[in-house]
C-alpha cells in the first residue's frame, strides 16, 4: 500500500541516578535524571520484529549507571557526550543518539553555622539541563535550565497594543511580572567548552537582566535576557527562551470600600500567556541537528 | 554585538472552555483546552517594547470564547482553523498562527438504563487533539489523541537483541506490554476532511492493532499501528506515534517457595522505555510547517 | 525533659501491583495500589534504634505480593483484611494495622465488536478504594471511590445565602454544577459483606442522585447522595462525601455584543469550593477506629 | 429511614493570594495559599437547600482578600486566627472554622552582589504552614512545614529487624537516608506565641538533628527530630512528623566487573516507606480540636 518507516528513535527515559563522591569525609552529591534515545537503521525491528540491531533500553540504562561509576559524572555535557558516543561508535546500525540530562540541585545543610559533610537539603525545582545530539561523527550541545521561577513586583508595563472588537484588557503602567524561565542555549562548538562556567554566567545574566530591565512587554524582557546571555559568554551561538506569563490579577476590593494600589493579587493557574523566542548571533552558523526533537518554536 | 531576533511565537496557553449546547432538553457538552500562538513581524516589541503589533494574549483568549458563541465549536479542526485564520487575516504583522485544541471526553450518566439529558461523567484521561498551523494563505492540520492507556497481558515477546558487556536483560517469550498512546497524524489536505470520521477510524485501527498484533518488539507494534491507521483513512499522509513502554516486572516470589508464572507484577513508574516513530505514505508530500513547533523525533 | 512517644505508625506506601488471572484464554486483570501501616509497641526503635519489633517495610511489600499469588486478590476488602490480620496475629508487638487499597479500572478492548481476551484499555481516573483497620481482634472496613468526576449543565441553583459587606456573588437559578466525588462508607460489620455488590449499588445511587436531584446547594446534593447510598444497601452504617465545587464561570461576552445564555464557560482550577459531609444512620453505632488516620472533617 | 446529617464543613479551598508590601522602594512579597472551612448548624441547606445560613464560599474568598488589605498579613497564625474569628463571631449559625495557610518562599534576586528591591526568585517547594481551628470561644494553632527534602549520604544503618518467611531485605550498616519532612506542631496556647521565632527555631532543630543524628532507623531519627523541636521552644506541646523513606537502591554493577561501594544509586519513586509519629510533652494537655480534620495517624 505504499507506506514506509519515517523518522524514529527509541531509548530509556527518566533514569533516576544519584551518585555520591566519597573520596573523603566531605561527600559530593549529584542527582540526575537521564534520558537516552538512539537512532539508526532500525527498519528490521519495525517491519519484522527482528531485534538484532536493537540495543535494549535496559542495556542503555545499565550503561548510564556503569559509566557513572567507571568515568564519574563530572560535567553533565561531557557525561552525555560520552554516553551518546559509546552507542554510536559501538553498534553498527546505531548512527545517532540524543542524551538528555537534568540535574536537581542540593545544598549542604548548615549545622552550627557550617556546611555539613554528608547531609543535604533539596534546592528547589530549578534544574540544570543538557541535550546532546550525536549523528555519525558530529555532535551538538544545547544546555540550559528550567524551573527558574522569578517575579517582579513593579517595573513592568503593558500598553500600546492594538484594540479590536475582542479587546477588553486595560492598559497598565505597573503590574506584577512573573514567569518560570526555561532557557536552552546552543554552543558553537559541540564538543568542548567550560560548561559550568558558561552555565553560571548565563544564569546570572538571565537573573540580573530580568531584575534590572524595565519591562514594556515580556517579549522585550525575553530579548534583553537572551542578549545578555550571549554577551556573557562567547561560546554561545544562540539562546531560546520560553517564558510563561504567570498572571497576577489585582483583586477588585472597591465593593468593600477599599483601595488596592497594587498590593493584593490573585495568582491564576490557567490560562497563562506563553512567550517564546530566540536570540541568535549573526554568525551563529548552521545549527545542524542541535535542536532536532527538542521542543521548539 | 551582532545579535538578532530568531524564531519566536507568543499566545495564550491552556484556555479552559466548556460549552453547553442547549437548543433542546438534551444538552450537548464540550470540554476543551485551547492554546493559541501567533507569529509574524514582531521585532518592535522585542527590541523596543513597542506593542503596536502585539495582539494581547488576553484578546486571543476573548476571541476563542467569542467564536465559540458566534460560530459554535462543532469540529475541533474547523474551529482551530477559523480561530487561526482570524488572527492571520486580521492583523497586518501577524503572518502565522498555531492553534492547539484538546478535547476532554464526557459520557452521559445512565439513569434507570437511559442516558440523562444534562448530567455527565468524565470519560477518563484520554484526549482528542488537533494542532493547526497557518502561514500566510497555507494551512496544515495535524490531529491525534493522547492518554490512551492500553495493556496486553500476553502476546508480547522480546528477544534476539544484542548482548554487550552492559546487557543483563533476559530474553522473554511472554511479557506484559503496556503503553500510553500519543498519536498525531497529518492530513493530506490542510483545510477539509471528515475530521470526526477519520478520528474514529484511526482510533479504532490503533486499538484493534495493538490488541491483535502479536508483538516481537514495541517498535513492531508501533509500525503495525501506524500502518493500520493509514490503511483506515486515505486522508492521512503520515502518522507519528510516541509509545512509552510502561514496564511491568515479574515479582520474584521464589524466596517464598512460590512460582510466578506471569501472574503478579510490579508496575514501575520510572525509568520507562520510550519508542517513537513515524509511518508515512510514499506519496505523503512535503509536510511544510505542519509539524513546526510540535514535539517531534 | 518530660517528652514521650505519642501515636505512630509505619509501613510501605503505594505498592503498585498488577495481577493477571490466566486460568484460561480469557485473562482477568487487576491493577492495585496498596499501602500498609502497622502500629504497636514500637518504643524501642524510636528511642534506641533497636529494630527487633520492626517488621521491615520491605517485608510488608513482599507479603502483599506473595499473598496475591498464594490467596489471590478477589475482593479488595477481603484481601486487605487478610494482609492486615497476618501482621497483627503474626508479630507480638504489632497490635494494629491499616491497609489501604485502590483499584484502577481497566476495560477490555473491543475488536470486531467483541471484547478481547487479553488486551485492555485504562478506564479513567476513577478508583475503587478500601481502608481496613485492625486493632487486636477487632476490624473495621471503610470502602469507597474517588475521582468520579460529574457535571450537570442545568438543574442547579444557588441563592438565598446571606449578604454581608464582603458578598458580591450574584444569585443564580441556573448554573453548571461539577464535582469530583470522593466517597467513603463504613460497613456495619467490619468483617463480611457482599463488598462488590455494595460498591456497585452505592456507586449507582450516587450517580443517579447527582443526576436527578434538582440542586439548591451542593450541600443538599451531598446529603441526597448520601441518603440514597444508605437506602441502597443496609450494610452501610454511614457515608462521608467530599465534593469539590469545580466552578464553571459564565464568560461575559457582552463587550462583544453577544448574549451568553449559559452556553460558554470558563472552567477554573483554583480556588474551588469544598463541601464535605457525613450522612449517618441513627443506629450507626460506635465507629471505633474505623476512621482513624483517614482524612476526615 | 432513620438517617441524619453527621459531621460536615465547607469552604473555599486553595485561594491563591500574593501581596506586595510597597511602603518604600524595598518591596516585601508574600505568597500564600489559603483554605477556609466553616462549621455550624447547617442542617437547613443539607436537608432542604435553604441557604440562609450558608456564608457563600465566594464571600469567604472575598473576606480573605479584603482582610489582607485591611489588616495586612503579618504572621500567618494571626492572620488565620483573625479570618476564622470573623466568621465564627459574625454569623449566628457558624460555630467553628478551620483556616489553613501555606506560605511559599521567595528570595530576593542578587544583582551585583546586592539583594534587589523588587525582583524575587522562588525558593523551592518547601512551605511554611498553619492550621487554625476555632470552636466557639476556643482556638487552637497547629503550625508546621512541608516539602523539606533532605538526604544523608552516610550515617544511616538498618539492621536487627525480624526475619520471617517473607523477609529478603539485607541488613545494612551504611545507606542513603532521604525524606521529605512534613512537620506539624501544636502550640500550648492557641492564641499567641512568637510564631516566626518558633518556626525558625523548630526548622533549625529538625534540620540539624536530621544531619547530626546517627540513624539506626528512620523512626529513631523521627523521634530525635521531634525531641529536638520540643527542646528548642517551650511553646510547643507536641509535634507530629510524617517522613516518607525515599529509597535509594545501590545499583548492582557486579555484572560489569565493577564494585559499587555506595557510590551509584537508583532513586525510586514508588513504593516508599512511610514513617509517622508524634513526640509529645508529658504535660501536653488535652489537644481539644487542634488536630480535628487534619491528616493524622
Amino acid at each position: 500500500m505504499g507506506v514506509r518507516l519515517g523518522p524514529n528513535q527509541y531509548g530509556k527515559a527518566e533514569i533516576r541516578m544519584v551518585t555520591v563522591g566519597r573520596d573523603g569525609p566531605v561527600h559530593r552529591l549529584r542527582d540526575l535524571t537521564v534520558s537516552t534515545a538512539l537512532r539508526g537503521r532500525l527498519e528490521a525491528t519495525h517491519l519484522s520484529g527482528d531485534n538484532a540491531d536493537v540495543v535494549a533500553t535496559d542495556t542503555q540504562k545499565n550503561t548510564v549507571y556503569a559509566f557513572a561509576k567507571q568515568h564519574g559524572v563530572h560535567e553533565l555535557e561531557d557525561f552525555a557526550l560520552r554516553v551518546g558516543r559509546h552507542f554510536v561508535d559501538g553498534f553498527e546500525h546505531i548512527t545517532g543518539a540524543r542524551i538528555l540530562v537534568e540535574e536537581h540541585p542540593w545544598d549542604r545543610i548548615t549545622v552550627d553555622g557550617s556546611p555539613h559533610d554528608h547531609a543535604f537539603s533539596r534546592g528547589g525545582e530549578e534544574r540544570r539541563t543538557t541535550a546532546v545530539t550525536i549523528d555519525g561523527d558530529s555532535s551538538w550541545v544545547v544546555s540550559g535550565l528550567s524551573g527558574l521561577v522569578v517575579l517582579k513586583s513593579t517595573g513592568s508595563e503593558f500598553h500600546g497594543f492594538p484594540r479590536d472588537e475582542y479587546t477588553t484588557l486595560p492598559e497598565t503602567e505597573d503590574r506584577i511580572l512573573a514567569t518560570a524561565v526555561t532557557a536552552r542555549w546552543r554552543y558553537r562548538d559541540g564538543a568542548a567548552a567550560d560548561w559550568s562556567a558558561c552555565f553560571a554566567a548565563v544564569r546570572r545574566a538571565l537573573l540580573e537582566t530580568f531584575a534590572n530591565k524595565h519591562s514594556l512587554s515580556l517579549q522585550q524582557t525575553l530579548y534583553a535576557m537572551g542578549e545578555a546571555a550571549l554577551a556573557a559568554r562567547d561560546e554561545l551561538a544562540e539562546i531560546r527562551l520560553s517564558l510563561p506569563n504567570r498572571h497576577h490579577f489585582l483583586v477588585d476590593l472597591s465593593s468593600f470600600g477599599l483601595d488596592n494600589p497594587n498590593e493584593v493579587f490573585f495568582a491564576a493557574d490557567r490560562p497563562y500567556g506563553l512567550i517564546e523566542g530566540t536570540v541568535t548571533r549573526d554568525d551563529a552558523g548552521d545549527p545542524g541537528l542541535a535542536w532536532h526533537t527538542l521542543e521548539a518554536f
